[in-house]
């Protein structure tokens, strides 16, 4: 296979943007300078390959391939493919998730057009905003705006940890926040994202590309943990009502119930209140992502550590309080869709999996839209650090297998 | 016994500095804009007695009664009796702790001459930075490097946590910072330090007045938890290396030590890195706080409690260093100088009390001055937050006690 010159260039292009030149994690909070940055390189790819842009005024775009471009640059009529992901990464992120799946879009309509295909319905590559949530807390925000799953209401009261307001965060970057459900995805036939994978299945399987058949639900809680401000030194241990222990126990029950259940729970996030070494908190903020194969036991399991943290709380003279800060609920894919995709001419299918990771097109397929998902073998099997990788060989694999794919669907 | 007009009028005019409007919390880093405001507020008392003031390269200063003011406003040539405390505070600190030191110093002045006192030795009132360590680590900073206990060469390096040096911290304010062992104190036959207690046991004891018998050995300890950075639903419990579990564990085990053992330890503060809810942090470093009744004690406490975190991390497939950041010794105030201030006229003297707090009192007394402390009761035991109290009349009897012993020692 001849290497995909547009990918290469697109990835040196994109690489050094808002990556930390200690660590080599990426930093791309949603609206921020290195976002916004990949934002720019978006619009140019467009300009490069003459594709038309419609937006949204949640900070979402769709770049359109039509075979006759719409006269007024505008948003095809009706229907169309489109492929896509997220340009923005945790804090000390990895270069691929997110930015694959959106430059895997952009080499798949070159590779399309080196074919010589002309679609006979529209094909679009979509940047999805704040999909990692890191900065307004909220995952897949961008795609839950538009689709109308969260609502414009609360997007207007959330802030990041400066207080900045989501709407500033964007008016500060020359956007126009017109927040809420968008027409931007309205009529589409299919939706594929193309995604590094987070985990080791691929590789065990000795392949290059998998299907997802289903994403777990998952969930974000917040724990608020009071007690009593007082002098590290002078205050008897016995006189003391301090938060961290009760955090403290919380986190290990919430990892011990998560491996009994074959779940997953991460309390990845603290904010000590007033944090200094020699006073005992007044209170502590935790924040648990927690995820189940299925609604039923991701509840059931975090019940249980609500109640466990109730039960210490009352030991340790503190109090808890849990909020749910937002649920994501089980996504199965179009079985039939995900079968047509993995079916290879050679005969050797592309393994159908799932996947414990939120995404863009977890959304979609909510909304009603058709909608899968390729993922591209991480050899580490590591994600949300510097330690993310795909071969090149296999990300061109992966390009490939989404021109195939959107071949297929817009023939 | 009338009203101390002078005590009231400077209690008057430091409350408001450093407030939070929110939470009444204070917050008077060293060599920020609130703590340099009562720095300025120490120069204006100074003026309004006439009081010579001596200074040193640190930041801490002295403010001198002699009986012939010297001709060129310099420390007097020998000798002489100091009291004082501090003007920084902890994040959301109280408002007593320290400031009550410094002001009851000048009230004390004021009362003094008020009665006609010509003090045969001059009187000083002094005034230390970072005491609390609460901005660079270090408690009882500035006494520190006055006494020579802490070298000029480690606090060149000391940085806070915007990652400001410390030279740079006083350069800020116009100081000209010439770190190091000063002669501020040099000669001097008694120091004494009064403050509000940290505790209640002269609640117990129905005493609004106590005298300091000794200070527990106290140490501070910088725990480093490294694991692996990870994708919080994708990775498999099984497959993590969270550092968060050791963390939590470590921090559960040091409170279980501390109370077998009826010592002190606080895990008040943590780093949490990256800080994202669906992340598995990298690292995580935390802070103890460990104090016992003697310096054999906590030492093995604190053993035992690393003992146990390294064991733990082998579990958690993390790791975790211990590092001491510093170490102050058991204090035993002068026996015989704590009976001579305690000793009261009217037979029902002052009790003498042990305290597990540090004070520069206790720098100063490792350093060969002989040294004293007066407690001021507080009713609600609470310090190092905005709880922190002191009723007006106990106060008065605090400046009282405080006239009477310096008067003692310096007639």
């Amino acid at each position: 296979m001849a290497p995909i010159m547009s990918f290469e260039q697109m990835w040196r292009d994109l690489r050094p943007v808002g990556k930390s030149g200690t660590s080599g994690g990426y930093h791309r909070p949603a609206f921020g300078a290195a976002e916004r940055e990949c934002a720019a390189w978006f619009e140019e790819e467009c300009l490069r390959r003459d594709l038309s842009t419609s937006r949204d005024g949640n900070g979402n775009v769709v770049a359109w391939w039509t075979r006759q471009p719409p006269a007024d640059h505008q948003r095809p009529a009706s229907g169309g493919i489109v492929t896509g992901s997220h340009l923005d990464s945790v804090p000390e992120g990895g270069a691929y998730d997110g930015p694959l799946g959106v430059l895997s879009g952009f080499a798949a309509v070159d590779l399309l057009r080196d074919r010589g295909f002309l679609p006979s319905k529209p094909i679009g590559v979509a940047s999805f905003v704040e999909e990692e949530g890191s900065r307004f807390g909220v995952a897949c925000l961008g795609s839950r705006l538009m689709t109308g799953a969260f609502s414009a209401e609360r997007a207007t009261e959330l802030r990041d940890e400066a207080g900045t307001f989501l709407p500033d965060a964007m008016a500060a970057h020359g956007l126009e926040p017109t927040l809420g459900r968008s027409d931007l995805l309205d009529g589409v036939e299919c939706f594929v994202e193309l995604h590094v994978e987070q985990g080791r299945d691929l590789v065990g399987r000795d392949a290059a590309i998998g299907v997802a058949s289903a994403i777990w639900p998952h969930g974000r809680y917040r724990f608020d943990f009071a007690g009593e401000a007082n002098h590290a030194g002078t205050t008897r241990m016995e006189d003391r009502h301090d938060p961290v222990l009760t955090y403290a126990m919380t986190a290990l029950a919430a990892n011990k119930q998560a491996r009994l259940s074959g779940s997953r729970t991460t309390f990845g996030r603290v904010d000590v209140h007033p944090n200094a070494t020699n006073a005992v908190p007044s209170h502590v903020t935790a924040w648990m992502d927690a995820r189940a194969e299925t609604s039923q036991e991701l509840e059931s399991m975090v019940s249980e550590i609500e109640r466990l943290a109730s039960e210490r709380a009352g030991r340790d003279g503190t109090s808890v309080r849990m909020g749910v800060e937002s649920i994501s609920a089980a996504v199965t894919f179009e079985p039939g869709l995900a079968r047509r995709i993995a079916t290879q001419d050679e005969g050797r299918d592309w393994p159908i999996i799932a996947t414990m990771a939120g995404h863009d097109a977890g959304v979609i397929s909510e909304a009603g839209v058709s909608t899968a998902m390729l993922f591209v073998r991480n050899p580490t099997g590591v994600s949300h650090s510097p330690e993310e990788f795909a071969e090149l060989a296999d990300c061109e694999a992966g390009v490939v297998a989404l021109a195939d794919t959107l071949q297929r669907l817009a023939s």
